[in-house]
């Protein structure tokens, strides 16, 4: 296997800690994948392992549709779901699986994330869609995720009864929406708990997400640290 | 004593760790314990110690009637409860009490938690049930406890006006079941603060129940780390 | 000095990073004192120091009067109101002060929190009561303190518009109330939310909280680690 | 480039550590920033960089029109409301803005926060007030700012829409202003939802505010420790 792939299986680990560092997974509920670039593979967490006890080595790598190349674990029962965006999404380099709190209660009334904050705006470009309910085993969830996302603005879909998967154009960015995605659906929450909010013209919404997508963070990534 | 009351020392006195990660208990108000296999025997948190003074060496051992048999200390309070269900319920390797909130909550209101999420007809299989109100000091906890879980899907019981048990075939296998009942409860209580949930049909609940039983994680554990 | 000045030191500065850990306290609002047994001295926190920066050697001395005895900053400006809870409740070895939210969010509406819990009834033997509003500056607070309390199960007390303040035998049992008030106050606030808790009957709180008052815990104190 | 540079690029870098403690922001969304004294200068964070990765070195120096003096890095997308701030409020020496949820849950209601609590008092000397809608990229949001706060006892504004944007006569004052905004939001939001807070006289809310400018804290700072 080529290097390509080790970087992967140490980016791939290393994000769960995000997951768990924004409480947005109980026990082992939530996956991070990563397609390698330039390969019909992708990396994702093995089912059922403690997010203490990931690490490149214990990673699961895939082909692209779901098969195992490389691993003794079992991968992500949620695997499938994220090769058929892979596969349906040339432009997806990152899947998130969670079920993070608020968004997963927007979720189970069907209900999408109006855009009434900024933060939303400049992120999701607007409200955050309703996924349809689909079982898991085949791929049902993945063709939701797709049919809900392609061409949406939005990265994060919040999957009917369910929870919550984001893509990216890599799996950091696919890690940033879902813990965006827990945040501005918790805000949305709590600002409906005690009124309405005020609303937001599409024309700022608009805006502020183009400038979002081209103007904030640095033009090249920071160096590491 | 065997090795093995050795191993179940560790485990039990490790897996209180999960508890307050959780968030699940406020000073030493939750407890784990483990039936020793094949023996009639059980360990069991110390009463009253707080859990960054937990040790293997400071787990209590009672037989399956609250006896002390090894231990300096008091075995915990609710150690009447735990022994009730290891005698009631053969299969049930681990038992964990809590006081969760969100659970708690709806144990105040005598409210079963019903099922809208995938992730509760995993674990849970439905409905998350309640148990009746009952004093501490003698069986009427664990009889309740019994009496609400046999034959039912769910691993927790919410007890009424004071917090959760649950089993489990092993005492991570309750761990877990105490961490996903806070988990849906919380949930479950969200979404019903803004609506209600759109309704899962019952052939849904029950095909994610038996999957999950089934296929979900390693088919044998994975390594330890 | 004596060493028992130096121990008291230790435990009240070492007690402070329980309030952080339950997240009781921002910032620097929130602090506990503790009596010198046989001495009319008290020891306590500096006012206005972050709780990263409290050891044994910044805690102050006061009297029970609150003049500084030794030490070279300010004590906490909740000392008057710490220093007249000693002096009228000689059985009192400890008093914690906070503005925990939840337990706060009731104390802003000046209702009393009912009990509908057992672990309410263990800790508090039934409601945890509200307190007058009283200005910070003078005896106001302490006597207000001392009013709601003398005569009454709870060692909590809910200062209309203000906050919290618990006391103990000692100092870690004023903690252990601070803890527990605002955990109680969370669980019946979430109750509330969604409907309303189911009746515990009088009988049934007396016979918890006389049991835990005596039989929680070890009989005497578990050794320290 | 001075002394006083260096040690204001410690500063800022070391507080956004109190932005995560109390989970005031979400990945990169928050900042923090100070006036250099004595000179047209203010330090702030670069932009989208994660605060795992802030150190001294990377922090971002700009003359008080937001033009980079110092850095490889682009500064944070706020950089030209801090910036405003400093030129039109030369006793602030530091800003910070978050999007603190329960703040910014008010905010998107456009309702500011009614003082009811002690705590609220003592640090904003009232209610906490709602800033006008602004679009980043221009001088927009700085002069909703100083519109709200000049004159105000609040050293926080509720930017509709938005967040929080507080100020203070140094860094570290502004993140406790931010902290404190935080934590009273949440309290008043939690009062709000199981009814109405007891009213404060006004004459209270202006003795605590006067008391606790003047009384609070030690007269000098304490030693670091």
């Amino acid at each position: 296997m080529s290097q390509t792939v080790t970087e992967v299986r140490e980016t791939v680990a290393a994000l769960h800690a995000e997951l768990t560092r924004y409480g947005l997974v109980a026990w082992t509920a939530g996956n991070v994948s990563a397609r390698v670039p330039g390969k019909e593979l992708m990396v994702i967490k093995p089912s059922g392992v403690s997010y203490d006890d990931l690490s490149p080595a214990n990673m699961i790598v895939c082909d692209l549709h779901g098969d195992v190349v490389e691993g003794d674990l079992s991968p992500s029962s949620d695997t499938a779901a994220h090769a058929y965006v892979y596969r349906a999404m040339p432009e997806v380099g990152g899947v998130v699986h969670t079920h993070s709190t608020y968004a997963t209660a927007w979720a189970a009334r069907g209900e999408a994330i109006p855009c009434h904050l900024t933060a939303q705006a400049d992120e999701f470009g607007g409200e955050i869609p309703i996924g349809p309910f689909a079982l898991i085993g085949g791929d049902d969830i993945g063709k939701g995720i797709v049919a809900t996302l392609a061409g949406h603005r939005s990265p994060a879909v919040l999957m009917r009864n369910h929870g919550v998967f984001t893509i990216g154009r890599d799996a950091r960015a696919a890690v940033k929406a879902a813990v965006m995605c827990e945040d501005v659906a918790r805000t949305a929450h709590l600002t409906r708990m005690l009124g309405e909010p005020v609303p937001m013209a599409q024309a700022d919404v608009d805006s502020l997400y183009a400038r979002y997508q081209n103007v904030y963070g640095q033009v090249a990534p920071p160096p590491a640290p």
